[in-house]
């Protein structure tokens, strides 16, 4: 395609998409592939890049720029967290480029660090270039829901600060490794209710309470307060109701309605615990990871 | 032994520990076992008891009063919850006697049940026998630490409500399964130090914000911020701390120190914790489960 100048990669953990995009950052063309970086054997990062982006050989020396977890301690390329607030710019200043045996010109985005008020310390890799691809006008609160959900204020585009929840993480591991898995393995029941329900009990009083709010959801079962089945659902919306009220601590004073960055699963699943607080929300493009790398690219003067 | 009266058996899901005991309550003889109800195959409860009891075989038609996880689904008889307010009178009342097939007189203690504020519901199998042996006058606050810890409102010896949280359960389970285990497989640097900042960090703020400090861990080994090979210490101490916040939201008027009824290693630890955040708090028998059986067994006439 004689059009393409770029070659954007979200190359996370188990996951690896790749966009080929034109001089206006519009998508040419996309892949997908399950080389996640955990599954590269012997560090052979350049070999499997490569094997993955060949469709696009005839376009081969484009170049080449990539965020997400491939710049960990466990991945190509460590890059150090750039601290908040940054945007674009910094991002965009803080590339670690490098070209490959094969002469491949290939640049790394690197992840975001951010301090708490009491001194605490929070860290990202590839939701910042997400970020800097929704590039609106004034002040917003982004979530950006996952294994690690991060939420992020931000204003006219530049991170001011963000959150980290263990969310994902946490719900797989209480789901299968406490008692409750006992009944988390089988669904039924009203689904949808029983994670709103969840998502109710989880945003009140701020989120606390969670360690009682947990052993509940096994008590209920036992006295047959709700199906049993609906134990994998309601802890779901224990989880996310806690993250949201925790968020609102974070950024009180920003104006709804939050924008809901990601996958359309789990997009649709916060929409929905929004909706079960009557709460203001918004998906933004799925694409957001490629348009945050064109638009870094495009300030580094790659395209 | 001819001075002994009663047996009395604390039948848990992983445990298994006998007293024999005078006219008096004064425990004449012990035993430990590891036929744990989960080691139990086919339903032999009846042959594994007497097994483990058999050192006493000269004491032979003893009457037995059990309690714990014995009398839950899982168990050897189930027995339905008693509500709350209750004491050691109601249990007496509500015990559960069969005649083995041996001729053995056998008492269960049944659990008990809760009902919170907003009706979330609560429940215990155990724990109601180990406060029924702690009698003091007045009130106090109570907990029982553990995969499931309790803490109790107790008036005059009568439980008037408890609150559970998961937190020995969920600390086994974010330590191993979730991004955390990366780190807490070793232990090193000051670990009473790691779990007491652990403990303050969860105290903070009425114990909200959990699923943003337990990322925090992740993010502060990360950066340095303190020894990785601390995680552990820290998760132990953020959770626990962060269960002291939930209990003092419970029950927040009780004048100190929080009686702590419970096996040494893990009531060690919340001491430490109390000793941490500057709280007092004094360590009960740990005889309370034999205690309370003896308490509940005369209250019904068994000896």
């Amino acid at each position: 395609m004689t059009d393409a100048r770029l070659i954007g990669i979200d190359w996370g953990t188990t996951s690896f998409r790749g966009a080929l995009m034109d001089a206006g950052g519009r998508i040419l063309d996309r892949i997908e592939d399950r080389i996640g970086l955990t599954a590269i054997q012997d560090r052979a990062f350049e070999a499997a890049l490569e094997a993955a982006i060949s469709p696009w050989s005839g376009d081969a020396r484009l170049p080449v720029i990539a965020s997400g977890m491939v710049t960990s301690r466990t991945g190509w390329v460590e890059t150090p967290y750039l601290p908040c607030p940054a945007g674009a710019d910094e991002l965009a200043g803080a590339l670690t480029a490098i070209t490959t045996s094969a002469g491949r010109h290939l640049s790394f985005v690197t992840g975001m660090s951010f301090r708490h008020a009491d001194g605490a310390p929070d860290v990202m890799r590839g939701e910042e270039t997400q970020i800097a691809g929704i590039a609106r006008p004034g002040e917003q609160l982004l979530v950006l829901p996952g294994t690690h959900s991060k939420w992020a204020h931000v204003s006219d585009g530049r991170i001011l600060g963000f959150r980290t929840a263990m969310t994902g993480d946490a719900f797989a591991a209480l789901k299968d490794h406490t008692v409750l898995r006992l009944t988390t393995g089988s669904s039924g029941g009203d689904g949808q209710a029983a994670f709103a329900a969840g998502v109710r009990t989880g945003f009140a009083e701020g989120g606390a309470g969670l360690l009682g709010r947990l052993f509940r959801l096994r008590a209920g079962a036992l006295l047959g307060d709700y199906p049993a089945e609906e134990t994998a659902e309601r802890l779901s919306g224990l989880l996310i109701g806690t993250e949201i009220a925790e968020a609102h601590r974070f950024a009180p004073g920003l104006a709804a309605p939050v924008v809901i960055v990601g996958g359309a699963e789990l997009a649709t699943r916060y929409a929905a615990a929004f909706a079960a607080l009557g709460m203001a929300a918004e998906a933004a493009d799925p694409d957001a990871a490629f348009h945050g790398q064109f638009r870094i690219a495009r300030q580094a003067g790659l395209v």
